[in-house]
């Protein structure tokens, strides 16, 4: 491999720099994306290796990232699960018209094959190792059991997510039976793209910040540890990004997991100082500086570099997805300036 | 004063059991609320102090709290500096058309005299406090510095809350001006309020949880200092909450307030532990635990008691606002159980 210092910064092995990434980077702000997207709607991209693998490399080609992460969405899973899935990109987000509501439709959900009903996001994993040809590693990626089952129970993302809460609430029993059934689902689904070529794997929980800290840890840190130990890994490392849940960091980096991901409200020094010599951290700068000038981004880069401090096991990132109206410009100058001032930080 | 504990506990004073509230109590999950607003609309409410002291005691008389929060709305301070204000309630929240983005804006802006432009607001105040007739304590309450120039620049509420944060990291000393002249404003206004009769005022941060650490501090905890330390409170206890901040509970706990209100994803526990010795606590029951049983909810309610543990010192309260479709009967049973469990947590 031509650029592997992702994967050895997710083992806290030494790097000559600090590794660059972006959640969503293959997306909405390229115009190379744009262009595709213009001729085919977002779940047939998904659904077609040969335009998936296209996307998933344009950012290495593009902005220079050190790893690419395979175009997808979390929710084909509930959609091979048998719910019904419609993404309209931009237009409010995805939407499940018939949300899970009850026991029935609980019980009904299949546990799929990935080899089959997922089957394109593992031809779309191979084509892209292929495609890549070496360059940099390939990220395969799994929502949470937990964001799942709150898409699927709420039907669409929500504010206040009334009905997952009644479910937790009113009905922890039937919620644990949901739950259960989605951390086998997501642990087939991680291994089947582990196997088909993913060099590492990230667990995106995006609604845990939701929860109390108790609920959290009942209801999705507990799944987690559940995918993770049923993962077949092959060494690939993990990587558990929970948003708004910097009340559990240690609980999280006791998952199992090999990196934690922390979004932009955590310090990062803190996060060493508590988590840093169980796991490394991705992380985590507000994606909203990437609308600020180009030399504010690169002292606010500076600055988590230094907050991290020297050595290995950071690997850069935003704080979450970057967005969809962050000039291209913006988006190379924080790669890059990653890529230059961490060089300081390493032997 | 019939009861008083409310402010007893504030000032974490010994009481028989502990006191409770809800923000947002004088809302419309109240069939008299809504009744009420079927005849006049939101702002016409917040301008005509005998239906704002109407609404804002029904919630004494019908859910039993131990204290009034005056009806108003944290918008009614940008539209006395001089920006027009649309609120709508259920429909998207409120709007400033003309929101603010520019250097002559900002500049533009007034310190508005509560005592004149905010004379309403001091009406209720007084009113109420009479047809109170000392039944529970009466708060005031204010928008912080920061999450007003959040409305006023984004325009309304947001998802990435882009331009503010441009203004602060592109344009700092300008965040500040603006944020200096809202500290300014917020001071003066609260003064009024405690004046006309305000008993304990509390500072609303809805949004400090956007920012980084290192930008709350600066940005938004800084002019909370601010305010507090030039409102002339005569006494009169201070809240602060700022949701989503539980990375700065000991800054927040240092800012001269006497209470600190906490989101339901802070441990009220660990929150004692930590700053239970400056601060009196507030909160903090997922607000969506109400969509729950009856019984679900007490057990909760006992939980979160249990959390805190014996003593003085403790506010309960929802980690935010009252829902607006909770069934009245679960907010009165919330009450209640607080009211008959935490009798055992006092002398």
């Amino acid at each position: 491999m031509t650029n592997d210092i992702f994967l050895q910064a997710l083992l806290r092995k030494p790097t000559a720099r600090t590794p660059v990434w972006m959640m969503r980077q293959a997306g909405r702000y390229l115009p190379e994306y744009r262009a595709i997207r213009e001729k085919v709607d977002f779940l047939t991209l998904c659904k077609t290796p040969e335009l998936a693998a296209e996307v998933t490399i344009q950012p290495v080609d593009i902005v220079d990232v050190d790893a690419a992460i395979i175009f997808s969405d979390i929710l084909v899973v509930p959609e091979a699960m048998g719910m019904h899935l419609i993404i309209e990109e931009g237009k409010g987000g995805p939407q499940f018209p018939e949300p899970l509501r009850t026991e029935h439709a609980i019980a009904s959900l299949i546990n799929p094959d990935p080899n089959d009903r997922l089957k394109f996001v593992m031809d779309a994993l191979r084509l892209t190792r292929k495609n890549l040809n070496g360059r940099v590693p390939l990220i395969g990626f799994s929502g949470s059991p937990w964001t799942l089952a709150a898409y699927m129970v709420e039907g669409h993302g929500s504010r206040n997510f009334r009905y997952i809460k009644e479910l937790i609430y009113n009905e922890p029993k039937l919620a644990h039976t949901l739950l259960e059934k989605l951390a086998k689902t997501v642990a087939a689904y991680l291994s089947a793209q582990i196997a088909a070529g993913a060099q590492a794997v990230q667990i995106f929980d995006t609604w845990g910040g939701i929860l109390t800290r108790d609920a959290f840890q009942e209801f999705s840190l507990r799944y987690i540890r559940q995918v993770i130990a049923e993962t077949k890994t092959n060494g690939a490392p993990v990587i558990v990004f929970c948003k708004d849940c910097g009340h559990s960091l240690d609980a999280i980096a006791a998952s199992g997991c090999q990196a934690v991901g922390l979004d932009w409200t955590t310090d990062i020094g803190d996060a060493r100082r508590s988590i840093g010599n169980i796991v490394a951290l991705q992380g985590n700068m507000d994606p909203t500086m990437l609308y600020a000038r180009p030399e504010r981004i690169r002292e606010e880069v500076k600055s988590i570099l230094k907050k991290f401090g020297k050595g290995s096991g950071h690997i850069f990132n935003l704080g979450h997805g970057i967005l969809p109206d962050i000039p291209v410009d913006h988006a190379k100058e924080f790669i890059r300036a990653v890529k230059e001032e961490s060089q300081l930080y390493h032997n």
